[in-house]
């Protein structure tokens, strides 16, 4: 396994306890640490990183350089830069899984940015605490743990000048929001927060496994897109019928609809009166044909489906 | 119908609404006033709205003197003794429906009132739009809104001095939380956490209808309690097993489970290797008894299930 290591107070603990966990449990544990390259002097963090991780037993270590850039905001960038170079790293060395430093502090925050988003469980349900080889093993840790844990261990942890950024919506639910939280609402509100986050992880994976076991039976082809029966949209509740809309349009189109959208969507089924065609976002649109919803792209309208 | 007027804007722009709208509608709209006796001076101010409704044409107009006590603390009494006053006035005067004055504001403080319980969709689902007699028709609409509804038809309500009180959470939230929110996450933020309700409404929702459509098939009475098939419980996604789980225990012993407790029991199935009885709250024990989970009062643990 591989410890995804910044340096700073999490992941420096993770590194700590793995080195010290893994042997007893005949694991092989090394490090890996990614160089944004975005701040003066990051190879220096990195190569201090990298020697923690060797005083630590830690073996491999590896220095990950990578380019951030392409689209989206610079953190979408830095983020998708940091996991190509995970897995990449997790490949070179055939790792069975990457470890991340994340805390129950990063979760609570994660979980109040998805409420500011307004999109339900799956915006709330926060990280999971394994997903594919990435595994969170101190999403139920305190932050201050972590430094604690550093600090007990004579180990010293590099601080981000980003994790003190304003400009940073994350960095101002850290510092102005969570504490305001637990002042006006009670100590515990982090913990509440990550029970939240749990209890809608799984909420929205059962929908998800519905939805899996069913999709083809109502789904089928039609001219440049695809018609699902009314039936089945009708016959499900409300969170799957949305859900199902979501999927489809996704699945198909590569198209993430507001729930504005999806809600004028679903009303082609729960309260039809003859309505038009609706235009979604990315030329998609959707027509209300007899017994299906047929979702195809714009200029293939024409499309009956085969019931017709 | 019947309006549920406290005197305060909200209700207040309400009963102004309702007066214009019920007789377009070919509909009777009357007033009920619940004077919870609890201020000094709480019959005026109930007198003042009952005449503030006689004179925007509502009729009949009902003033419910009640007595608030019981258990519970202040707040959950007098919520109590206020409902039974207005399902009295309801029966009383044949009304179809109670519309309660309920804003979006009041629904973003309810989710994040119920986010610092952290139990998940239940408790993030707000308040209903519609539930059994009653309506909340002004779910959508900001409070200052209603209070520029009330100025514009020159109709002065009364400011209810618990609603600046901050020993009230509700008060906290309302003058410190939300406004620290939008200020730090943008404005926008008590709209989105009302479109979060909505869906996690709709997911609890399904899951109720599912839970009811296969709970009797999977139940069976037990000596001093009731059975479930492990089965049942092993074949179905978490979210839906955890809420099989509680929803026994709730229906039939009137506990409500915390999740620990919930996840506890839930491990006597994925989990399962020969643990003991556990023991929940208010003497109900549950006991892996072979292909089923027994829940019991205790005293009564010798009882086995059909199949054994």
């Amino acid at each position: 396994m591989l410890v995804a290591l910044s340096g700073g107070a999490d992941s420096l603990a993770l590194a700590a306890a793995t080195a010290f966990e893994a042997p007893r449990a005949g694991l092989r544990a090394g490090a890996v640490i990614v160089d944004h390259g975005l701040q003066a002097g990051s190879d220096e963090v990195a190569e201090r990183a990298a020697a923690q991780a060797r005083a630590l037993g830690l073996d491999p270590v590896l220095v990950q350089r990578v380019e951030v850039a392409g689209e989206g905001g610079p953190e979408a960038s830095a983020r998708r830069a940091r996991y190509a170079a995970l897995d990449e790293a997790a490949r070179a060395t055939d790792a069975a899984c990457v470890l991340l430093g994340h805390t129950l502090d990063d979760q609570a925050e994660t979980v109040l940015l998805g409420l500011a988003r307004g999109s339900g469980a799956a915006s709330l349900a926060g990280m999971p605490a394994r997903a594919g080889r990435y595994a969170r093993p101190l999403l139920g840790i305190r932050r201050a743990t972590t430094r604690q844990a550093c600090e007990d261990a004579g180990l010293e942890p590099w601080d981000d000048p980003h994790n003190a950024d304003s400009a940073y919506a994350r960095v101002r639910v850290r510092e102005r929001v969570l504490p305001v939280l637990e002042a006006e609402l009670g100590p515990g509100i982090a913990e509440a927060l990550v029970r939240t986050a749990e209890q809608l992880r799984e909420d929205d994976d059962a929908f998800e496994a519905q939805i899996e076991e069913f999709i083809e039976e109502i789904c089928e082809p039609a001219e440049a897109g695809i018609a699902i029966t009314v039936g089945a949209l009708s016959a499900n509740p409300a969170a799957l019928r949305q859900r199902i809309i979501r999927h489809v349009v996704g699945s198909e189109f590569g198209v993430s609809l507001s729930r504005a959208q999806t809600l004028e969507v679903a009303r082609l089924v729960t309260d039809w009166h003859g309505q038009g065609p609706l235009e979604l976002p990315a030329g998609v649109r959707v027509t209300r044909s007899g017994r299906h919803l047929v979702f195809s792209t714009t200029g293939s309208t024409e499309v009956l489906p085969h019931d017709h």
